[in-house]
């Protein structure tokens, strides 16, 4: 069950955070509520940020935001990568990822392996914002277990997208060294890897040990930002991680133009943008950054 | 007082926000609560961010994060002025804008107008990383009427500040025309105002209502962005106005460095990359900006 309380007479919709922050959002509607074999999935829907996803009683993503992070997630990699044909998200059941890969033309195909049938199935039912490409004919869905693929695959990918939860429960093998040594087995030559990387705020020692890994494997290693409403403290983190494709260097402005699309928060001059840290992040994780 | 409530048996410092969307930090202790002329004035020890002042129950300032406000309100402005010797506060209590502000060298006399004489007080007392320059002897500190005042000074400026909390209460006027006016009235041809021009996620009506009324005496219009922990949303914006100082053609990077000065937030970087902001806000407030 989601945390409901009541304040001022009111019910919200609460999420803690570490102990020692709240957040909460006046409840509308409890519209799903199922513990799945690897966590707790929640539905509610919410005065102001309409229908919101929680897993383990984490926001995971609400209809009003879902577009910052999913814009950022995928197009900062896949308007630097010349032609990104194959690309592959671990994680990202919710699909508001998979709906911006594939809005790129170039993209033949795109794997998404999500551990968790029940997010999948609630995000199709109740947040149709973020799934209604989950049928699309070029996207092939597994529920699979992510760390698990990676080791067997014999594919290969020009784009590796992971989208994951925070490195507690289903996602903490996602943050780990093991995983990442398939991923860059896995990438073709200019590949490159765009992880979720949390807070800079309130989760340092997270972004560290992301960085730290990633660093073992790849020689461009780069921290960009986005905010969103939901995630405490509002701005969060992107890795980049490849081992030719530079994403300010080889990144044409020009392509973004060309490609008509719109956006709702990605733009070409953002793009760059992003990876202009405030400097309390250079002085935490700047040794492990070189872009 | 505060609005304290129990969440799973905790003390919490509850903000509620719009009737929509509450935050709560864990209470340490409440340090002050006094009804002054103008609002209500709390300030509170908190888990993870330290002293915290509200005023109206809505969260001003933090020793965590009030870094970030601070630096960019006053060093964009002022690492593009070339030459900034006369600097005006409106409001700013809490002191830390001050304190960024007389960090460079070339401000001779920085004149700061607060109407609330109980912020200034409640900072002094509890919240000495910002209010620790308040009794700089380049300070003139005024418990005044910051929209009578710049009415009625004769005085001129180099750079002006309004930083003001939302515009209900007693910060409403310094969203106005007639303040506008007078603030252009008082600026030296090089002048430039930056002002606190709330959230773009939430407020985007203040934002554009703000720029409207700067568009009607500026000729250069922008607005920028930074982000901290305790306003919501995270992501806030500051206005930039002037007739003939640009924000990001007359800057240069090598007078940050020159300074000598370290930061925590605010980098040569970052003063450019802080213009470029997600798409939703061209289509919210692009028709008033041109930088």
């Amino acid at each position: 069950m989601a945390h409901i309380h009541k304040v001022n007479g009111q019910d919200y919709v609460i999420e803690i955070f570490e102990d020692h922050y709240l957040q909460g959002w006046k409840l509308e509607k409890e519209l799903l509520s199922k513990k799945s074999k690897f966590q707790q999935v929640d539905v509610v829907k919410t005065k102001s940020l309409g229908n919101m996803l929680l897993n383990d009683n984490l926001v995971m993503t609400s209809d009003r935001d879902e577009f910052a992070y999913h814009e950022m997630m995928a197009h900062v990699p896949l308007f630097t990568h010349p032609d990104p044909k194959n690309v592959l998200i671990i994680g990202g059941g919710d699909g508001g990822t998979a709906r911006e890969v594939l809005r790129h033309k170039s993209v033949a195909s795109c794997v998404m392996v999500e551990i968790d049938e029940v997010v999948v199935e609630a995000c199709k039912e109740f947040i149709p914002t973020t799934s209604n490409e989950l049928d699309n004919s070029r996207l092939e869905l597994l529920i699979d277990d992510g760390v698990k693929y990676v080791a067997e695959t014999n594919r290969k990918f020009d784009v590796v997208l992971v989208d994951s939860t925070d490195p507690i429960g289903p996602g903490a093998p996602l943050f780990g060294e093991e995983f990442y040594k398939n991923v860059k087995r896995l990438l073709n030559p200019k590949g490159v890897v765009v992880s979720q990387a949390e807070s800079g705020w309130y989760l340092k020692e997270n972004q560290q040990s992301l960085l730290s890994v990633l660093k073992n494997q790849f020689k461009n290693i780069g921290l960009y930002n986005y905010s969103n409403i939901t995630y405490p403290g509002g701005l969060w983190s992107f890795s980049w991680a490849s081992d030719e494709l530079h994403p300010i260097h080889d990144f044409n402005e020009r392509r973004v133009a060309e490609s008509g699309l719109d956006f709702k928060y990605y733009n070409s001059k953002l793009h760059t943008a992003a990876f202009c840290l405030p400097q309390f992040y250079y002085n935490s994780i700047g040794e492990y950054i070189n872009i």
